[in-house]
């Protein structure tokens, strides 16, 4: 090797401001002043801290590095560009936000290697990587601090700290202790609008140290301080945050420190008196040969540990069960052992409610499934997710498999995206469906990534009754059902529950939304669940039998036992009627044609679902018919709201009589 | 008057609990241990602090009470009735949770005297309560302390405080030194899932100081010790929270203090043991007269200080003022100088983004109706809300109409909710429409609840560019439109833009969305927006001119001008098409059929919008084309999406020629 003259540390961090500026320069659009404000920061964090080998960004004992600030993605890149991660080269810092390109204007995970969670919605990244840190946690209570020793670091801003989702994630990891997760907090004082002073006077070291984290606070421009912060952080023995006071837009002689620098190109001009103040001789995208190694050097400084890793692991006891989980198959058997469980539903026809037949799908689950974990938003037993086999986990110990996420929906979505990023584990949690409306922004994300998380919503209409209106969905379903990459199953039955359980267990790469009545339903499905007849979205449950199907109606859910009565009526009247359950749209869709055009007729249809209509034009037609919601629910007995809204057998039969023409 | 016997706090308190209790056991469903643990709390509060006079729940300068843990709604009910509150016999406590019934399972506005405000899902309360207080400071700061004089007092629990949207509330409160705003604590360590030990370990007090809230406790169930801390809370100069020390369920032998009482009926057992405890020997809805007299002296308590209230209004200067802004009714003008805005814009034919339109339609509106308070979560730039008459609002100024809410869209969308209840003030604000997501469950409520909020949404599609698909809503406009009571409207051009402000200003009962776009736009309508074309819902824009109409193009927002263009191709090839802009689904759907039919046509229909086709089927057909998107967006420059993404002119034209079967 070469005798290279040494690079400084405000060299290695200039050459961050010079790529994210010029960057965001090039492409006419961006937010330069994060990367130049926290660039000292990240220069000591990846020079010096984190653990990672940049040859290795698969390395599975890698520290985790979260920009939950996700609008200064140019830290990002630069980073992963400088430390030599694959896919990283020089060109990919010209084409910052251009088609195809994995430096997108925010993190995109699966674009790029080193992406470690998609950020940019403000908040996400932090309650992401408390997911993660929890994940290491649990790793390393089942397979060794030998093998498991690493830390997740974030980066987040004042606007992630103004999120309310960020104080369900610092509640959270300072209840469970996550003593290997540190927040930076890029202390700068601007927002969008300006100063912070305009919409805050939080002190958040106060706030932090409210919810058990330690706090520490540096110079966020001087490499000293700054080490000498993270050099405690990794002896805490609880979460860390450390308050980086810096200056917006480091380096910018007019805009630095000032708002206008956030969001949008500096200008040449500016750019040029940034070179000049900063002492930075290059053009853009030039980094002089030493700086360039200095941090090739930096993404290398990893490789023995890993090379240690790599041979602990090997000699580890826990060896062949670390790459069970982490290679992310499920074990043998879980497969037979539900459909056993599906057939002998069949038998019993007792009439129970879809979130109790959840319940007991999981408990055959998890029994044999170690990756699933548990929990809820503090309606443990409303939602039937907690099971035998999954203790809770706690701060004394994370063998467990149910986490209490407390009454924090949003939080506990993006929980369970962090710890799906870390690997191997199969998160799932419940809460009721009304409520899925606070954690949607997370649940987005985890379509967005193609993440295997699976949401448990019960209490799914009207039927859940007395708690009126607040609590009853009527348009939550046509949202989940609208979210890209969601599959939404709304069973009708046990059978139907314990399929979509089959369905969530092998969707490895989306998430599943299992929509589930509070109240009792009875078992319709006779076959047993043999072939999963849930997987194809939709299907004839009962053919018409009287004579030539006249009237197809589709129902999801609870109502799909109406609709059997309604059909057994209308044959009693001679009118053949078929009824098709539909657990669920996206499935359906996915279909090859004709199947659908079979399955749905082509004759009247009529959509049964105590929700609003909206979205059902595609399965029934506009021309179809439909009993369901028209507004927002009430509070009384289901049963009266079943009546009171019209949603019953009688009117699905008058309105088919209706419709058809024939004599009431 | 008879010489009455006195009756005690723990008398008083104890009719609060017995109602509650056999409310829940007669309803077979509720919670009857949150009015049990706060009876004593809130029989102080009700008879010595809050003032109000329960023979005239609309007085304007009463104290409001919110009761943010709504689950605990018997403990509202109770106080109503033994207060005294019209409408509120002892009747409508044994009809708790049954169809019709005032006392709901949770609070519905609207549904009864002294419900201020809708709560149940949990946090909104205290966010709410939020802007309540910060009206109250606002109407102070108009119409001078003689006249606005009250105090917002809330009753939140574990749960409330552990929903990242009580942050936002807690965090913006502390911000702008809302004095007059008090939180009880109920302070009981139960949550549904057990002890608040299994999912959290927060130090409330130190939270809440951090974000400037003066702290205070008591014993919450010693009459004096709350007495003392709320006179104390009267003294502040911050906003007040007061840890009260309760035990859930108070008096429940078996169940008190534990996750038992929570949520379901204690059991005639029980609360024959709660009788026995409590000393209370009277049956179920029985009140002795005591009892009785004192709850009822507490409710006119506050009559005296109504009608000084009313001498005050009436002397004072302000008075005319004050009349007008509470009765809510806008000023002459507004409609007149919106139309002449209107007709100017014709003329100009200038492209310009429907965001900026918007700003300038809020220019000319905010000038003229002062109850228009603007806002932003932190994209006052971006969003356009901000104008010449609307300056800031302060912790040294109320004065002010315009919000800066930080980036708390959840917590922003919970305080227009308190604003709009405190009266008077029609709120607006605005973020990008992906962060609608964020917060969806207040506006969720203002829908519920009718309220006259509009939400500025910008940066409406790919059409953002850059950004990429954590940015770009494809989903959120199906969201919006699945939502009932919401008019979403997505305008065309400025035209559009500024009658959907006419739109939005009409709806006194409900709230708007107005969805616009980062890119700018042409002005497509040459009749300067006479007669609100926008307010029909959809309407023909250009009809077919080479020839009877073949298709119908049906488009919204920025994909309006790319349909013109398309059909500009089409009459080009001899194919007669027409274009229709359909601002919003809902007000569309509200026409007449007739008018739907002609507008749509009845030959091939074609939707357009750079959104997801979810829901489209209404307008187009099952058997309709759609030009759109099928899945998240990227991250490029607007036109460059668009062309990947094949939302184009030439799509259009092509599906319409492969449809029709001309050739190509």
């Amino acid at each position: 090797m070469r005798d290279l003259p040494q690079a400084s540390h405000a060299e290695m961090a200039n050459a961050i401001r010079f790529l994210a500026a010029d960057a965001v320069e090039r492409a006419a659009s961006g937010h330069p002043g994060m990367p130049m404000g926290m660039a000292d920061v990240a220069t000591v964090l990846f020079s010096r801290f984190l653990k990672f080998d940049a040859a290795r960004p698969d390395w599975a004992d890698r520290d985790r590095f979260v920009l939950s600030a996700g609008h200064g993605s140019m830290l990002l890149y630069a980073l992963l560009h400088l430390t030599g991660y694959p896919g990283w080269e020089i060109g990919t810092m010209r084409d910052f936000r251009q088609l195809g390109s994995p430096a997108a204007g925010h993190p995109e995970y699966g674009h790029g290697a080193g992406i470690e969670t998609t950020t940019g919605p403000l908040g996400q990244g932090i309650a992401t990587a408390v997911g993660m840190a929890l994940a290491e946690e649990m790793d390393r209570a089942r397979f060794g601090a030998d093998v498991v020793d690493h830390r997740t670091w974030v980066i987040a801003g004042d606007g992630c700290l103004m999120e309310g989702i960020s104080q369900e994630a610092i509640s959270l990891a300072g209840h469970l202790r996550l003593s290997r997760l540190v927040v930076l907090w890029d202390d700068n004082g601007i927002t969008i609008d300006g100063g912070t002073e305009a919409a805050t006077s939080e002190d958040q070291r106060k706030r932090f140290e409210a919810s058990g984290w330690q706090v520490l606070a540096c110079d966020g421009h001087d490499a000293e301080s700054i080490a000498s912060a993270m050099a405690l952080a990794q002896q805490a023995t609880r979460p860390v945050m450390i308050a980086c006071r810096t200056t917006i837009g480091k380096g910018a002689p007019a805009k630095a420190g000032t708002a206008k620098c956030h969001g949008s190109p500096l200008g040449a001009e500016e750019i040029a008196g940034a070179r000049a103040a900063l002492g930075w001789a290059h053009g853009p995208f030039e980094v002089p040969e030493a700086v360039r190694s200095a941090w090739a050097a930096a993404g290398a400084r990893g490789s023995a540990a890993r090379l240690d890793w790599e041979a602990r692991l090997a000699a580890s006891a826990k060896r062949g069960a670390f790459l069970a989980h982490h290679q992310g198959g499920l074990p043998e058997g879980w497969r037979e052992a539900l459909a056993a469980h599906r057939a002998g539903l069949s038998g019993s026809g007792k009439a129970m409610a879809t979130r109790k037949a959840s319940g007991a799908a999981l408990e055959v689950l998890t029994a044999i499934v170690p990756q699933l974990i548990g929990g809820s938003a503090d309606l443990t037993g409303s939602v039937n997710t907690l099971t035998k086999a999954t203790l809770p986990v706690t701060p004394q110990d994370f063998a467990g498999r149910y986490i209490h996420y407390g009454v924090r929906e949003h939080g506990m979505a993006a929980v369970m995206n962090g710890m799906a990023l870390h690997g191997g584990y199969r998160p799932y949690a419940g809460t009721f469906l009304v409520f899925a409306d606070y954690l949607h922004p997370a649940l987005r994300l985890s379509s967005l990534m193609g993440l295997p998380v699976t949401y448990v919503l019960t209490h799914d209409s009207i039927g859940l009754g007395e708690d009126g209106p607040t609590h009853q969905p009527v348009e939550t379903l046509a949202m989940l059902r609208a979210t890209p990459g969601l599959v939404t199953l709304r069973p009708a039955d046990a059978i139907e529950a314990a399929e979509a359980w089959e369905i969530a267990l092998d969707r490895a790469t989306g998430p599943t939304a299992i929509v589930l009545s509070r109240q009792d339903l009875p078992v319709l499905r006779k076959d047993g669940g043999a072939g999963n007849a849930a997987a194809r979205g939709g299907y004839v449950l009962a053919e018409a039998g009287c004579g030539p199907r006249e009237v197809t109606l589709v129902a999801t859910g609870s109502e799909v036992s109406l609709a059997v009565e309604a059909r057994a009526a209308l044959e009693a009247r001679g009118i053949g009627a078929a009824v098709v359950s539909l657990p669920s749209f996206e499935l359906f869709r996915s279909q090859r044609p004709e199947y659908r055009a079979a399955v749905l007729g082509n004759g009247l249809r009529i959509g049964i679902e105590a929700a609003l209509r909206f979205g059902w034009d595609e399965v029934i037609g506009a021309e179809g018919g439909f009993v369901g919601m028209t507004g927002f629910g009430a509070s009384a007995p289901a049963e009266v709201l079943y009546r009171h809204f019209g949603i019953t057998a009688d009117a699905v039969v008058a309105l088919a009589v209706e419709r058809l023409g024939h004599d009431a």
